[in-house]
């Protein structure tokens, strides 16, 4: 059965190509400067519906892909966001990717300060890694912490990308999200709405890895 | 702030009682035997079209839930999944998961066959874990793979879970499984349509870990 063994790159390019037609014949225009996150997160989750809420404040999408080029980090909100970052990709910018979710020392100091290990990682990855990409797609409290960071003036991140999921303090996280940044002048982006995850989260990271690294051969991705 | 202190816990129920509601104001009606696995994905997703598109063969989810109470293991074909498959529940029920797709013997044998490395990896996951739960995500290939070794009739898992994400060959990849798991009696759930992903498959893993614990303590699943 030939469809087995197509090649993954082959795949990802049909898959792009159904996206970018179907966006056409629904008559949805996506400026050219967010196309390659927005294609990516419908290309994750099959769900036109991103086309519509995602977000991003001016530059965003390139200023978060200039900080990956030149190395950047990448800090993720859970280990399942950090598993689906491309490490090929990551490793041929010289960058480097954390979660400090499952971190002793998180823990600990999350029940020290009666607050969720969500919001002690972040803490603890806003001192370490200050100027980096930050991608919450699970906790509305780690954004929440990081708005709140952001707004004491003490941590400016080349990027914060949020898109937590749920049906709590989740519109909400990602609302304050966007008024923060524009009003501060940090990037952003953010999937509006109820919906995002773990697999949105680390779709927009590879979006903006791979628009860092050029157009990388699949097979250089760990595909 | 107080909304940022609410224990992950408690917004787990609210959340969950959110959408229970939200399905019975949409006139939706879930068996309830299918409740867990298709409320913990809503509760994942936040996209309801998942209460119309999962899919089980008769007996599905309690069959599922009773290997992994028995011990079973879960293989995945993505780390990503693997990452967010709950390993407090699976240590608690004497469990384990595995992925191989990094694994360096698999990416050589694909190599070697000409294959991919997600099918190499289901084929030597089917040879090392012959009566697991095997969750695909990511890849139509590998769920393909796993219908072909299930028709040669010498692999016969406890569960499939087939909610592989995308544009090609995924809507038939999971017509097909629900075609053979129908016919010869194998346990499987799926997500028709295009929709699905490794967020979904570790939703699903875990429904069906927690109805396997009992009530875990939300606490002990590593919140």
């Amino acid at each position: 059965m030939s469809v087995k063994h197509s090649l993954p790159g082959d795949i990802e390019r049909t898959s792009l190509a159904i996206i970018a037609r179907e966006l056409a014949a629904r008559g949805i225009e996506i400026p050219p400067e967010h196309q390659a996150v927005v294609h990516r997160v419908i290309h994750a989750t099959a769900d036109f519906d991103y086309a519509a809420s995602l977000r991003f404040t001016p530059g965003a999408a390139a200023l978060g892909a200039a900080s990956l080029a030149a190395g950047g980090t990448i800090v993720t909100d859970t280990n399942m966001a950090l598993a689906g970052v491309s490490k090929p990709a990551l490793a041929r910018l010289g960058g480097a990717a954390f979660c400090y979710m499952a971190d002793p020392a998180v823990a600990a100091a999350a029940r020290a300060a009666g607050t969720t290990r969500a919001v002690a990682a972040m803490g603890h990855a806003a001192a370490a890694h200050p100027g980096a990409v930050f991608a919450v797609g699970n906790a509305p409290t780690a954004l929440f912490a990081l708005c709140d960071a952001m707004e004491r003036g003490d941590f400016r991140p080349a990027l914060v990308i949020g898109v937590p999921v749920g049906f709590v303090n989740v519109v909400e996280s990602k609302e304050r999200l966007m008024e923060v940044c524009q009003r501060i002048g940090v990037p952003a982006i953010a999937a509006m709405g109820r919906k995002g995850g773990s697999s949105v989260a680390a779709a927009i990271c590879n979006a903006l890895l791979y628009t860092a690294a050029g157009q990388l051969d699949p097979a250089a991705r760990g595909w």
